[in-house]
């Protein structure tokens, strides 16, 4: 993870799709399948700032979610497409902070907003470790 | 719904099993499976205070969640017991806050806590209604 | 894992309720939610039968759905309460077979009827190991 | 629906990747996920045979599952991506069979076969409709 691979702005943006297994018996999409949502958005954004699942996988350090909040704006419903935009917002030693905002840019509606703060801790001990260098290197500004 | 059925305090308790279904490569609980166990205990929670799940799905009003907020303590593991205290700790005109405490009696540990802020909403409208009248003369002490 | 300690019929029910995260917009349960459902009636079936999921856990045994068939046969509805019975219909070497019926007792509908194929394996090789001995003792006349 | 506009193949394929929500503690993907992936290449397939979610959205008639078969014939894992091949396979009245491979391109491994059998509804009443005629007349050699 070098700081030149980095991009300038640490966000990501992908679009997902409204499946039936994503709604409930109200006609809109459950408040739990967000989260769902948001962890395929927070993976790809981590890829993006060049930490990826694969590495994840193998590896012995992984992000591990230590609080999220959620604000449910508006119904979101079968069909949709969704955009979700992630972006690392806050960098301390050993804890992130991402914010995520899902939109339906169909109608531009705001649907709901995410800020979740990772700790990265080693696997076996469920120890806290320190986050990426590179990251507090290229993104200063974000040191809380 | 009338005041005389309600209980002194606005609390329940309830224990559920952490199944295979609950966990991921990790070897611990998801983050996005303690939001489906926290409903279990929400739903049993309203239900004890008066609002049946029965109702909600055969009338025309229900309890959405407009924001959770929700911090990761310690993680838990398969076959875990794990027990979910929620409690009713606000009361507004149409919406009220609930708090879930979610910890593993074996140990004692608390693994999770979580706060929600629900809306009574017409399901046909998708319009705000007033949250029971019954709890708010119940539990006058919950008014914000 | 004793003979004696065993029932004369390996069988089990139980009860489960419906809640939102289990529908869908087309106002049924989702067909993925019964599988979810059945897993937990296995689990429970399973610790009737002497395998807990505790020794599953903590064990280097543990069993694998090798082979999923199910019959979605009416739809089932929020705040329904369903009744799963898992019975073991068959031992092989090291497979063995369940089935699954769930109704719902206030009309005595039948909802769903499924079949699962399991296969033991050592977690870490992924290698088949031998079905308990005392299943096969105690109930020869499902030996294939 | 019109015969020319559907492809000689009613076949589709797609890919989807692994995430932390699709795996258990046992390090695999959980027996339940792979039902929620092939739901997604299910739609993409209905949309790529003319019959997209938003017009069952919209619409009266959806397709329901009426029967899963799967066979678990490899583990998949974190991280892997897993392409899904969809093809109908059967065509009756009221019903139609699809069948889907699951393999990870990766290693060419096969991961899962699974076989369902779809029933077209009515949804207000519940009551089976007949399948679409474009696709008894674009693929007749799939007539039961």
């Amino acid at each position: 993870l070098t700081v030149n691979a980095l991009p300038d702005d640490p966000a990501h943006a992908c679009e997902v799709r409204v499946y039936y297994f994503d709604t409930d018996a109200g006609g809109v999409v459950h408040n739990v399948a967000y989260l769902r949502l948001i962890e395929e958005a927070r993976t790809r954004l981590a890829e993006h700032l060049g930490w990826s699942l694969a590495e994840m996988a193998a590896g012995h350090e992984v992000p591990v979610v230590a609080r999220t909040e959620i604000d449910y704006v508006r119904p979101a419903r079968l069909a949709d497409t969704l955009r979700i935009t992630g972006r690392l917002v806050e960098l301390r030693s050993s804890s992130f902070s991402l914010e995520f905002e899902v939109t339906r840019p169909a109608d531009g509606a705001v649907i709901a907003r995410c800020r979740q703060r990772m700790v990265s801790v080693r696997l076996a001990t469920g120890r806290p470790v320190r986050t990426p260098l590179a990251w507090r290197e290229k993104w200063p500004h974000l040191a809380a």
